[in-house]
C-alpha cells in the first residue's frame, strides 16, 4: 500500500518550550514530501526525522504569524549549503515574498536550486496545487490575520490487475493500459472477459485536512466532509474558552465538534498553549464530542 | 566569589545537526546577561538552560552570516509576548536593521520594550559597550563578510575591607568609601593605619574572547593577550586544512596557536563542521600545541 502519513515536527503554539517545536507538519504521500509551515527550527526536526531534504519539494505556509514561518530563511540557506537541484516552491499568502525574498536575495544568493513563491489567497476555498499524487485545496479559516488551512486529496488510482487472470487469458502487454482504464477483453476466439474480472478497484483516495490557526468556523464544514484524517488546532482547553475567543484560536472542544459535524475518520490536535502542563484534558474533552481523537506530539508519525 | 560563567546555546558550524545548535552563547558576569550571536533556534536553548530572559539586555552579533542572527525574530517575538518590558541592545554590523527592523515592525510591532540596534564597525579593536560590570571589546577577525569578535572584561573592583580591623579601630561608616579608594586611616589619637592592613584586594578581573568565525589571524593576539579564556572556533581539522584557508575558517591547530602566543588561560573549541562524526580529533590535536583545551558542547556552562 503506497503511503500516506503525517509527521509532526512541531505542534506547539506561539512559544516554543522544551515539550513543544512551533507548527511543522511534513506529508509522505507515496514518497513525494510536502510541508506545511515552517516555524523556527523545522530544519533541526526535519533532519532529526530523518526525512530526505530533495524529495521535499512544495511547502505550504498558513499564514504569516512567525511562529508558523519564521524557520523558512534557515531551511532554505540550509538546502542551499547542500547543494539541493530540485526545484522548491512555497505557496503562501502573497506578502511573504515581500519578507523573504530580500533576505534570500542578501543572505543566500547563490542557490544551486529554483525557488517560486505561489501566492495564495486564504479567503478562497480552491485548488491551490496538483501534481501527479494530489490535489492540495486552501480552507479559509478564521484567525487574526488572513489565513487558511489544507486539504490533501489522492488522486484516484488505476484499478489493480487480477495477475492470474492477465496470464491465464495471455493479454498482451500493450492491452494492459486499456484494461486499467476499465475496457474489456476481447480473446481471439472473440469471447468477452468483463472489465471486473480482471481487475480488482484500488483502494479509495486518502485525504487530510490541517486547520491551524482558526477560531470556531463551521463554514469550513462542507469543505472537509468525510474527510479521513483532520488536524485542527487546539490551544486551549475549555475553561479558557473565553482566551479562545478573543485570540481566535479553538478549544478541544471546538475542533472535536467540526470533526464530528464534517463526519472526519480521525482527530488529531495540536498547536497547544505552553500555559496547560497536563495536556490529558484537551484528550478528555475533545473525546466527549469525538471519540477518534489522538493528541499531536514531535517526532511522531501518523499512518493513514 | 561573583559568577562569571559562559553559557554554551550551540557550537555547531552553519548546517544544524541532532548534535550540535548553530552558534550562541550566554555569558553570566553578576547575574547580568550577555549573548554572543544568535542562530536559529536560540530561543529554545535559551529556555533550555533555564536562563532569565529579562536579565539579558545585550546581543553581540559577531557577522551576518545566518548562522550567526536568523534567531533574533523568533526571539524578540517571543520576548514580546512574553510581555518584557525591559530595553534590549543588539550590537551588531550596520546592515543587520535593515533586515531586522522591517520583520519586526511587520510581525512584531507593538512590543512592550525598547529594541536598540548600535551599529558597530567589525573593522575596529574599540570599546563597544561599557556598564558598572564590564567593557566589552570588538575584536576584528578575517571572514568572508565584515566580522568581529568579543572580549569582555571585568571592571576592577574595589578591595574588600577587613572586617576585624574595621571593628577594632571603631572607623565609621563614613570612612569606609575612602578606605575602600585607598585612603588610610588616621585614629582620634593620630595614629595612622596604613590602607593595606584594612583591605584585601579584589580577586583581579577576569576575560573572556570570543572569536568565531574567523581564518587563522595572528593580527588579534595583542587585543586578547592574557585573556583568562579564549573561545576560538575550529571549524576543521588538520586534514581539512586546505578546506579551512578556502572558507575562511580555522583548524583546531590554528586556535591553540592563537591561545598559545595570546598566553591564554583556557581554550574552548567550538564551530564544529558537521562532517566530523568523532570530535576528539579536535582536541587531541589542539592539545599537541596548547594543553588546557577543552570543547565546547550544547547545555553546558564553563565557569571562569
Amino acid at each position: 500500500m503506497l503511503k500516506f502519513e503525517v509527521n509532526i515536527l512541531g505542534c506547539g503554539s506561539v512559544l516554543p518550550t522544551t515539550k513543544h517545536n512551533l507548527s511543522s507538519q511534513v506529508l509522505n504521500i507515496n514518497n513525494h514530501l510536502y510541508m506545511v509551515d515552517c516555524g523556527e527550527g523545522t530544519q533541526l526536526q526535519l533532519r532529526r526525522l530523518r526525512l530526505n531534504f530533495n524529495r521535499l519539494q512544495h511547502i505550504f505556509i498558513s499564514h504569516l504569524h512567525g511562529d508558523h514561518f519564521f524557520g523558512l530563511p534557515g531551511l532554505i540557506s540550509t538546502f542551499s549549503l547542500l547543494g539541493r537541484t530540485s526545484a522548491l516552491t512555497i505557496h503562501a499568502e502573497k506578502e511573504l515574498g515581500a519578507y523573504l525574498i530580500p533576505i534570500l536575495d542578501k543572505y543566500c544568493k547563490d542557490r544551486p536550486f529554483e525557488l517560486m513563491i505561489h501566492p495564495i489567497d486564504p479567503e478562497k476555498h480552491e485548488v491551490i496545487w496538483e501534481d501527479k499524487t494530489v490535489t492540495v485545496y486552501s480552507i479559509p479559516l478564521k484567525h487574526r490575520v488572513p489565513t487558511c488551512g489544507f486539504l490533501f486529496r489522492e488522486k484516484p488510482r488505476e484499478p489493480h490487475l487480477i495477475k492470474e487472470m492477465i496470464d491465464f487469458y495471455k493479454i498482451p502487454v500493450k492491452e494492459l493500459q486499456l484494461i486499467k482504464k476499465g475496457a474489456d477483453f476481447i480473446t481471439p476466439d472473440g469471447e468477452v472477459v468483463a472489465n471486473k474480472r480482471l481487475t480488482k478497484p484500488a483502494l479509495l483516495p486518502r485525504s487530510y485536512a490541517y486547520c491551524s490557526d482558526t477560531a470556531y468556523n463551521p463554514e469550513i464544514i462542507p469543505f472537509i466532509q468525510g474527510v479521513d484524517m483532520l488536524y485542527h488546532e487546539a490551544t486551549f482547553a475549555e475553561k479558557d474558552k473565553e482566551r479562545a475567543r478573543q485570540t481566535c484560536h479553538s478549544t478541544a472542544i471546538d475542533a472535536a465538534t467540526i470533526a464530528r459535524e464534517a463526519k472526519a475518520g480521525k482527530l488529531v490536535l495540536g498547536h497547544f498553549s505552553a500555559r496547560y502542563k497536563d495536556e490529558a484534558i484537551f484528550l478528555s474533552e475533545a473525546k466527549t464530542v469525538f471519540e477518534n481523537t489522538q493528541l499531536a506530539g514531535e517526532n511522531s508519525v501518523i499512518v493513514l
